[in-house]
């Protein structure tokens, strides 16, 4: 590790936690139409303090997808060590809708610190993993005025709506972002406090489906008993995607899930979280789905199938007497290797329109699409990584699969032909999606210090020559 | 028909329209706690009318149920003609729920006249009916300065929440409501716009569920297969309320359940609406319930279950990755004689958390309890009905059965012992309950002409001895 630069970054924490505060503060949430100018200033921010912390080049780009404008990316670089490896860091300034806010201690976009933890949304997911390789930059940049390596910074801004215009983003700057290893902190480490290397996500797709009964929702009492209800309707379809025994009921769905390996379960019984670690992080009761399965083996290796939320008629306060005309609903698959999404979006469409019951009208719309991801565990930059993680965080990583999805893995591998490492330093307890959801401002420093490590071990040529023999 | 009173009543009909739409423009919603102050001021808007009309007494009363206050009830009587009957006009001013908001053309309590025909929630259901009473006494007072028969208005504010207080404000003020016959018009007519005479309406259970799976929201992706999903848990239960043949699936529901007679069936078929009817009249593409009987029978004679509304996890724009904690639905059962509210509440209560899957907790509260109304089609003041109702619409009135809840009939035969007249204005196109409810301005001016001649028809002595010899 740097001395200077990981000295640099002790003496500034206080500093650098509360220009995470600054970070968090923008309500980036991707999804929500209404705050489009709220990514606009968030992504304008980044690319000043990337500017302002001596990167030579700093900027706002635009991102499209066909038919129309994404939320921007933020692009900056140094190129100040011709001959050292290029990195690529991704990372992602939007963040998830805050709602339930009922469920929030304190306003998801006014963020605190409280007993050493940053409660906000996106304090963990992304800004505060993002920002830790941020300020790992600065610290050398402040202290030596140059980084051990060249680097391209990538942060965009539509990762929870499922990175639609990634690709094409990386496909029109394909020279530009030329690299020869990416890393991607958007992950979390192990239960029990090690901290882990991740090497597959699951992929991704959503699905909303409504459903139309009537013309206009009727009175109960009047129609009740005599016409459809949307609300019902709905029920109905969802009840029947899944058998009894916790598998998804789609004709055709499991047909190209591969089979974990033998060896792979056993590493993953190893290394992996307990059934009961899992059921403690999710404060369930009770675990659900594929009971062939470990849970850890249900969350991460195995596809799934959620019900996000729905919607029909009166949701306030007191009674409504209505049958409800509409009913709506929002569906995520999780989808493993060799699954195909949009063969999951079609068959899973097929299978909602047939079990519909009569007289409703449904429609359903893909939202996102994204395919697994498998990185290679041997490379070399994953040693140079493990060694960094272990440094940092004082205990030596595993290997973890994520059951989340990371569109940005297979653009970066697919459009690019980067090959990436996934350095998480959120944890399993930091609420990501959820009400409350918080970072570590220790998990914030060791990440720095993990980064800074890492940066420097790259350095070296050899580095990203031949095998990691880093193995859990 | 008085003629002066009636002939007023032509010449003041702009005023009276104009009265109705402030009557209208008070959002009083009963089920919704932040509307408590509107209740209370649209209270004492109805009292002050009735006085300024040349009510001798009018004053808005306290009304308790176990535990709380209840809203106000209106009561204003006029006793001027003592060897006269007295009649009981009951009526509510609160309201339906107004949502969903962007289904209305024009703001809900911004009421508008549009080619005849006032639109705003509770134009129908019940101001405008309520307010044709209020217009044809006034139309009395003003022109002969005297009633035909003794009056009590009783108007109330809870009959969309079941009419919790009513039975106890009427036992605690029994002596002061003693009435000869009630009349109720808060029904609707025959949708091929023959007036209509209600003789039965189906009582109403409502209840809340709530079901909680997790102690938060949880990433999807981090999670998702291996812990249980409130949203899907309560499709699963909903989807098990009703058998395949539109029967409702909780033992013993139907236990109670009076067979229709062969003679009612026939009367129902020939007076009644017709499927086609039904369909049209809901904005239905297909039917659904119980196929052994017609639409209108399951409308009106059958019980239902109906969900009024679901909600859990996100409903907002956009996607959010997450397996949701909590769902609750809303839900209205209606039932028919000899059903007993609380017994099919503990019946719907034990079977909700029979079918309840494993790992989830399932809370069933009941919001309404009222019990099903038969009125006696013979007695003599159904035949007055009759006549006047035939005389102001141009068409002899048939019986129906109402499929809606009128809690007040129960409470008023019960407690009270009055006999009651249930006489409609509303028709089955006035979107009661629903977004652009509204009510005709024919409707409104025939039924102050109904009023009129009914009650200068209650005057003879004679005309509430012996029984009536009016059929459809």
């Amino acid at each position: 590790m740097d001395a200077a630069a990981s000295m640099f970054a002790r003496a500034e924490r206080a500093r650098f936690v509360s220009e995470l505060v600054d970070l968090v503060r923008f309500p980036s949430v991707g999804a929500d139409p209404l705050r489009r100018r709220d990514m606009a200033r968030c992504a304008g921010w980044l690319a000043r303090h990337l500017a302002s912390i001596g990167f030579d080049r700093a900027e706002v780009m635009r991102a499209r997808r066909v038919g129309q404008d994404g939320h921007p990316v933020v692009y900056a670089e140094w190129r100040g060590a011709p001959r050292a490896p290029t990195l690529l860091v991704y990372g992602h300034y939007d963040v998830q809708p805050e709602g339930p806010i009922g469920e929030w201690s304190s306003p998801p976009f006014d963020p605190v610190v409280r007993g050493g933890v940053l409660v906000g949304r996106g304090a963990s997911d992304d800004k505060g993993q993002l920002f830790a390789h941020v300020k790992a930059l600065e610290s050398y940049l402040a202290t030596s005025g140059a980084l051990p390596i060249n680097v391209k910074c990538v942060f965009e801004g539509e990762e929870e709506i499922g990175s639609p215009s990634l690709a094409s983003f990386f496909a029109e700057h394909r020279r530009l972002l030329a690299a020869d290893v990416a890393v991607v902190s958007d992950s979390t480490q192990a239960p029990n406090g090690r901290p882990s290397l991740t090497y597959a996500a699951r992929g991704q797709v959503a699905l909303d489906v409504e459903v139309r009964a009537l013309s206009r929702d009727l009175h109960c009492g009047i129609f009740g008993g005599a016409v459809p209800n949307a609300a019902e309707a709905l029920a109905a379809i969802l009840a029947r995607l899944h058998h009894r025994d916790g598998r998804i009921a789609i004709p055709g769905f499991y047909d190209r899930v591969c089979d974990l390996d033998p060896r792979e379960r056993a590493e993953m019984a190893a290394v992996g979280p307990s059934d009961a670690e899992v059921l403690a992080s999710a404060g369930a009761r009770a675990a659900s789905g594929e009971r062939r399965f470990s849970l850890y083996e249900r969350q991460t290796a195995r596809p799934a199938l959620n019900v996000n939320g729905i919607a029909s008629g009166h949701g306030g306060a007191g009674t409504k007497a209505i049958v409800p005309a509409r009913a709506s609903a929002k569906l995520t698959f999780r989808i493993v290797a060799d699954q195909d999404p949009a063969d999951v979006a079609r068959r899973a469409r097929a299978q909602i329109q047939r079990i519909a019951p009569r007289g409703v009208d449904v429609t359903v719309t893909p939202r996102i699409l994204v395919p697994p991801a498998l990185v290679d565990r041997r490379h070399p930059a994953m040693g140079v990584a493990a060694g960094a993680l272990a440094r940092a965080f004082g205990a030596a990583p595993v290997f973890l699969r994520s059951g989340g999805t990371l569109p940005a893995i297979s653009a970066l591998q697919r459009v690019l032909g980067v090959p990436c490492v996934l350095m998480g330093f959120a944890t399993p307890v930091d609420r990501l999606h959820a009400p409350g959801e918080r970072f570590s401002l220790a998990s914030f420093s060791s990440g720095i210090d993990a980064c800074i490590d890492f940066y420097a071990g790259l350095r070296r040529r050899s580095a990203l020559r031949g095998r990691s023999s880093f193995s859990p």
